[in-house]
């Protein structure tokens, strides 16, 4: 009859459970502030309700990592209370675009579990879906998450590791209905690069640099109703020298709006194929990030084509010394003052589009 | 003539004394998504449009100490500027939801005085209340804090202690209109335990800790326009080895986010019987919490209960190790890691709504 | 092709260019609670719709200095990423006030040029203007900026130094179509002094005082979209010990807000007629203000009049022991603790609307 709620330890896991995460959050405009404020995104569908309009929506849709984030909150008193530390992503989906005022609903369901040799603690695959108020599914995602073990000694059920996509196939990435007035988006940023004036192989170094703070990647934490541990109390955060860990999610969201430049007129997010947490982020460290250009995709589509992106976010360097190993953003051998390798997809406008106007 | 306002000292004060404080202030989703993001708040009825519609409400209210905490903001100019520090709460009673787009209007009576031996000092005992634009009392409260006197031989009145009830008692509890589907809510957190699940003597030990930060803690306090200098300017807060204090109400905030975990069926505050700020707290400091149950009210109404509960938070230990006083909320007697002691009343549903249904 | 955004350097910059901003941005209440949360602002226009109705108008109009850095964060990129430091204002106008659901776009022109002798950088003078979504000019204002050079050795062409009005004349003040029911401001305020109350030479010491944290001074930054280097990369920020300045838009609506006292039935900027930022500021520092009144303008307007007001903001000291330089707020010769001089102009009701009720 306890009370005490502990939260889940890997030993608590099965294969085929299925979770429904407490409690649906609805998300506003106030949001979106306070993601503007912490990240410093400038998204341009996100910047302005004239932007959005003018580029073919009714409402200006929510940034895409924020609705990621609070997605992926509502699994953590679940699934990673007791994390060690979030490893990676797979075959992540924004589905639909998410408006002020709307709500999500998120359940999960594991689909692997590994012990690791040490007992003392396991890998956690799960796939979560995050459902609007009108059951639309609008982002579905696998993650995997080292999880402490209550007992050391408790029994666990046999290795079971999931197949995982290497990346998000073409043929299913999401198709959003863009019309031809995506293409006013270059009058907007005042940049002309589209889909088209993007190469394989290419190589963006962002020119920004940011900063963390223990108050700002705990405010956004907090903002996504994240609880697990590490992020809040240092005591909890092991192999951090003492020190909170910044949240994965947060490092994402803050180096998705230094890659602004040089990608300024993406229009949203249609996948993340792969991603990675390094190595560690705390507060002072300061973030930069390069960008390369690994996939473009036509999509069949007169007015939009994807583009894949690998960006690789590091610490306390400049964004022209970083080096992308070639082990993929899934499995990656990197320098210590690595700490993201993202993997992600984007739609951009094609010329075509300028065009055909 | 001068306008260089010092707000008002000890012996500014006089038992019977009315303020009608500066200036109203409008509360809006904007706020709650900064609450959130600043306490980590988990209400049910504040985290989603969908969850207030289910359980009863047209729209989601928002948060209780949110409001509490904007409506003490509003007294703070006149009452509290040149505070030592917040002693104590009596007789808090949440009166009516407040609602995004509500104005809240606050006044205050003076109901005692008692000047400190050191006569550098002196306890001010005030009564506020906050109304919204429909001139609806939504928040009833009694505090005392001491105040500093401007010049220490000022004379003073007489002493006048004002009678406190130790608790509110259950006959001038608030009633509120909820009705069967309130019991829906065991599907929204997950969690099982209603009104009749909790045992008077019960402890629970919330499971997370919250370090703070100076950024967060003052963006709190100018969020509520609350002007007390011993939060914002280190040289005011004597007793704080040279730093900033954090506001009492932010630390009571960030405990009530945390003990989410172990009365996540809660509904609403209906009162906080007694409090007090046993010790300060500091930017760097951990806080963790423990909750007992001290009561249990039927309040006549088929379906929801009313919980007495005592909440003490420490600084930088664990929350099992939290010792509990027999002193009472009011009247503690506490070890130095303390640093609050609140004893509120909460709504939650009954299992007989469940039945009911 | 290469997409490594540098943002342009000194010697990219041309008398006569003109540069349309990315991208027009839409700010809401979420915006407003967020500015509210980080300068402690207490306008009483901005506090409450009830506030604002009372007053005449229909809605609450956003702080003017949130909209004047959320401008001004626009031209960042294309102006000031590269700044070494922004060095003043002229000629600021608010010309219509901005609410909630607006969007603002903004366009600057070049109009002067000046490189420094140590050839390493330069100044550049700016006109810009922010409209709303309807097309309306809401905002002007000329600032200039010293720059860095990317190459020391290129060419710049000679220098032109802009005319610049030492203050906005009386006739070009903006009007507002401010109706009798200003007078009730007091009743809002508690205050009685009005227009009429406050005289030429008079000096006021404003009582609160502020710590700055480096994390709410990136928030801050961050939500105008702001992306100058020096506030979020320790490494550009040179002549600051190592640390990250603080954007001196921040520090003007902190000490705004902290103005509050004293004058407090203010209604909005009209103009800021001058203003440098004289010395940097770091987290850490505390600040303080005091303001003189230098002008007192009718308008010619029966309910509001003008106040002219230069306010200076000193760091780690007490107001009172600020010093005001006779040397005007644009061409300061101040002690090192002195962070900002600022000279604007604010409209107040008038006794006679209080008469002519």
């Amino acid at each position: 009859m306890s009370k005490n709620r502990s939260g889940n330890f890997f030993e608590d896991f099965r294969v085929g459970m299925k979770l429904r995460h407490a409690t649906p959050r609805t998300l506003t405009e106030g949001d979106r502030s306070l993601y503007i404020g912490l990240t410093g995104s400038r998204s341009v569908l996100g910047t302005a309700t004239t932007n959005a309009r003018q580029l073919g929506f009714d409402v200006r849709p929510l940034e895409d990592l924020l609705v990621f984030n609070t997605a992926f909150g509502k699994t953590v008193p679940d699934i990673s209370l007791n994390a060690v530390a979030n490893l990676g992503y797979a075959d992540v989906r924004f589905l639909a675009p998410v408006y002020p005022g709307d709500t999500l609903a998120v359940e999960t369901e594991v689909i692997g579990l590994k012990e690791n040799t040490s007992r003392r603690s396991g890998i956690v695959y799960v796939r979560s879906t995050a459902k609007n108020q009108h059951d639309e599914a609008v982002l579905t995602w696998v993650r995997w998450v080292m999880v402490h073990k209550r007992d050391v000694q408790a029994d666990c059920p046999q290795a079971h590791v999931p197949p995982l996509p290497e990346s998000v196939r073409v043929g299913s990435l999401p198709r959003h209905p863009f019309g031809p007035q995506v293409a006013q988006i270059t009058a907007l940023t005042g940049v002309a690069d589209l889909w088209d004036d993007y190469a394989v192989g290419e190589r963006i170094d962002h020119p920004g640099a940011m900063a963390l703070n223990d108050s700002d990647h705990s405010i956004a934490t907090r903002l996504y109703q994240n609880t697990a541990k590490a992020h809040f109390d240092a005591r909890a955060a092991s192999a951090s020298e003492g020190r909170r860990l910044v949240y994965g999610g947060h490092v994402m969201s803050i180096c998705k709006a230094l890659a602004y430049d040089g990608i300024e007129n993406a229009l949203t997010m249609l996948a993340i194929n792969a991603g990675s947490h390094v190595n560690p982020t705390l507060a002072g460290d300061t973030l930069v990030c390069a960008t390369t250009v690994t996939g473009k995709f036509d999509l069949g589509d007169d007015h939009v084509g994807a583009l894949r992106l690998r960006m690789i976010a590091a610490k306390n360097v400049e964004a022209a010394s970083i080096v992308f190993p070639d082990t993929g953003a899934g499995r990656p051998a990197h320098s210590t003052n690595i700490v993201l390798d993202l993997d992600y997809t984007i739609a951009m406008p094609k010329k075509s589009a300028t065009r055909s106007q």
